[in-house]
């Protein structure tokens, strides 16, 4: 029986529910509302426009308006979703007023944390989100001498690249002693702070934001921070990433301790036909189950589908979520997933830890990059229970397999006797996580 | 209790040998013969001297010769072991007389598979293996117009595009109807051999050597084939590669019927403290134990390793293998791990399969890739046993990552529910490898 499925949120998480909907049943009536001009664009690339890597915006559009349409999918562009009643269930739209579903999917995603300070209001703050705003901040970047990035979160980490890429005298400021504090060892983080001091950046450690600083006209002039005053024309907000949650919240939707509206495994709400996906949602760690939120644009589009396909009649799990990441920071690409050692740490969890450098390609093959990397697994088990990796090549490939070992379970000894390709242009002899693993094996009976 | 361990063969297989045989007691006596002025070079690094992409042939020596004196590894340079005697426990070496043994490691190698037809004996015939050798080629080739190279081996394949890529007319004979006809899939191979054909490679597939033909002066001058003669100054023997057995075969150590050496869990072979290692030997594949002989040459190493270890009074097992493979061909990368649908077929094993077609960055990010995946699996369980892909990027990382998903009994359902990285410059927002995965399962779906 075909479904209105009514999805508030034009993100990742929002088209993945609507492309889900469709694939449950393609009779269903699908309809998104998004606060913005588009949907199917990448958020994900404005950084990179932004550093010149890639050369303009249009680039960044993925499909135009004519193909939702063509899908029966109906956007309805600029529209704001003001409250839900689960109840009776229907929502209130901006210029449409009530409006009815058989299934509803919120996909309200994230906001930037409130920094709380004064001075919040002022021109010259970006918050890069939205791809028309980043169009006009792109001409405003023509004009910035120098500008200051608040928190090397993993956004801040792309745009203090690209603002440094740029040519943009670029300074950030972090109350943690090393970049990504949470989730990046400093090991890892070490030679990404190294490639910024060469490429220019000021980095400003353990220095907490105080304040936006006005130059009297309602445009910032600086920041204060725990250090003193940094002068600049520009600030990039770059603070953590918090669930956009006032809409469900309103409609009585449960949300759990991060903020994040609570789902179960099929991605359904605390409320009636509700299902939620996204940035929005909290979503437990495979490892122990503890609530996290502010993943990433692949998990919001996977949640988003699933979510989707289920409010369309279909019947589908999300499994756990263990994170793998990556990125580009610096002259480097880093990554991971699950616990590092910092997380470990704090959270009190015991592990062996086995490391290794090693090398992309043959050591004499042109092109050929380190890549570093650390594992960590349970003692005595030796299951993995996380890894850290830093490097010139192959993280993002080493990252999604590691996170499927730590899912799957897999131990060091596994990974310590893997077989790997080894050819001069693209593997060297050793892999550098069979290495690592062979280390940490080592390690353990030192330890035993 | 210390040992004396004798190695024969200085390749991959034997210094991993020396290696694990100075791991396992470091006051072991270690002693390694070799045919050859060298040990401790990358042969895998020849033909991309050749192909011009490395400068020269020094970069390919991996280690001085001191390095060994100083790890306590006694190397005998140019000295051929003639015997083993496997009941008093000594080698006859030329040269040297009888030499005894506590632990012997056979690690001979291969041979490239005497193509028995005639003119074997005949100049412009190049069996590519020795590095002084090569550094005489590398000038021959200057002066080269035509070459064929004879199979389209992995060797073959790293040939044909050295050869085309320093701007010799090259031609390609072998049997099969495409390229690695036995390991690696039509639609695999197909966007190589257009890329050769791009190159100025002319390819003759179902074609058979009859002979090689002398210009009268004892050197070749082209070859004849099932298919007519091709003139040309040089050959490339790239057959497949042979165990080089005969000294364990004469000392009446087992050989399977593959001609490899047989040994057992722990790199033993059918004689008392006799171990062997890499091509020599005969492996079990992991998917039902058919023995497979002419691995790789992390395979060799890592073998050696292990019977070195042991040999030296260690205890470690080696795993069956799955031999994950890849390599560039062409203006591609190609890979997988196991079974193809080729193989598959040929073996009468049924399977599901799922494809996709992927990149390897965001698609408007300077520098992506297409990555193509092809995910064998059983029916019923979906259990994975095997994979192929090409690509422009991470093909060698996939296939370490699918030949621990196939060893570890991983199924399209873990592979489709994986979680990935997402960013622009190192991945898409979709891994080509679970979507592969989700089409398998969905194919499934439908078979049932
Ligand atoms: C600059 C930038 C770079 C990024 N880089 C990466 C990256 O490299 N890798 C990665 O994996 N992810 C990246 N992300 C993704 C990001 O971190 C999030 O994980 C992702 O955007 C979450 O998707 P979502 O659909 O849950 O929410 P969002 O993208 O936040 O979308 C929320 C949607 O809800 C709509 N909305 C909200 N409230 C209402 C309402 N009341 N009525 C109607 N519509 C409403 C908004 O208009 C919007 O369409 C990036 C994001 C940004 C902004
Ligand atoms: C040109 C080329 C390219 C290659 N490319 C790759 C690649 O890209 N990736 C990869 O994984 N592998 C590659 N290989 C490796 C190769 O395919 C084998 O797997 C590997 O060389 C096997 O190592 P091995 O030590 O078992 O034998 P071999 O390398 O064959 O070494 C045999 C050793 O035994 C010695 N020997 C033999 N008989 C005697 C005797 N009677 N007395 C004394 N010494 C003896 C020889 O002198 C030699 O040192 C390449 C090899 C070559 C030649």
């Amino acid at each position: 029986m075909a479904r209105k499925v009514v999805i508030v949120g034009g993100g990742a998480a929002g088209l993945g529910a609507a492309g889900g909907a469709k694939a449950a049943d393609p009779a269903n009536k699908v309809v998104v509302y998004t606060q913005f001009e588009d949907v199917a664009y990448s958020p994900c690339g404005i950084p990179y426009v932004h550093g010149k890597e890639i050369p303009d915006f249009q680039a960044l559009f993925l499909a135009d308006k004519q193909s939702y349409v063509d899908a029966g999918i109906d956007v309805r562009y600029e529209t704001t979703v003001r409250s839900i009643d689960t109840a009776a269930k229907k929502i209130r739209v901006e210029g449409e007023g009530e409006v009815s579903y058989d299934s509803l999917v919120v996909a309200t995603g994230f906001d930037y944390k409130d920094p709380g300070v004064a001075g919040a209001g002022l021109g010259g703050l970006y918050y890069v989100k939205n791809i028309r705003a980043a169009m006009e901040w792109d001409k405003v970047l023509d004009t910035v001498k120098k500008a200051v990035i608040v928190e090397a979160s993993a956004l801040g980490l792309e745009m203090v690249t690209a603002l440094a890429h740029r040519g943009i005298e670029t300074h950030l400021i972090d109350p943690h002693p090393w970049a990504l504090g949470e989730l990046c060892d400093p090991d890892i983080a070490a030679p990404v702070q190294e490639s910024w001091a060469e490429m220019g950046v000021t980095m400003h450690w353990n220095t907490e934001l105080k304040g936006f600083l006005d130059n009297g006209k309602g445009h910032v002039r600086g920041v204060a921070t725990s250090n003193g005053e940094i002068a600049c024309d520009l600030v990039v907000v770059a603070t953590h990433k918090v669930p956009n949650n006032a809409l469900a919240m309103a409609a009585g939707v449960t949300a759990g301790s991060t903020g994040g509206v609570v789902i179960d495994d099929h991605m359904r709400t605390s409320a009636r036909d509700v299902w939620a996906a996204g940035d929005v949602c909290e979503i437990p760690h495979g490892l122990g189950g503890l609530p996290l939120q502010g993943l990433t644009g692949s998990h919001a589009y996977a949640q988003g589908k699933v979510a989707g396909f289920n409010a369309g009649g279909g019947d589908r799990a999300y499994q756990s979520v263990y994170v793998p990441w990556g990125m580009v920071a610096g002259k480097w690409m880093i990554g991971g997933v699950a616990l590092g050692e910092v997380a470990a740490g704090a959270l009190g969890i015991p592990h062996v830890v086995g490391r290794a450098t090693g090398i992309s390609r043959a050591r004499y093959y042109p092109g050929v990059k380190q890549v570093r990397v650390k594992l960590l697994a349970e003692p005595g088990t030796l299951r993995l229970i996380g890894a850290q990796m830093v490097g010139g090549e192959g993280i993002k490939e080493r990252a999604d397999f590691l996170g499927v070992a730590v899912r799957k379970g897999l131990t060091l000894h596994d990974l310590a006797t893997m077989e790997n390709v080894y050819s001069p242009p693209i593997g060297a002899l050793n892999e550098p996580i069979a290495v690592a693993a062979q280390n940490g094996v080592a390690e353990a009976r030192k330890g035993a």
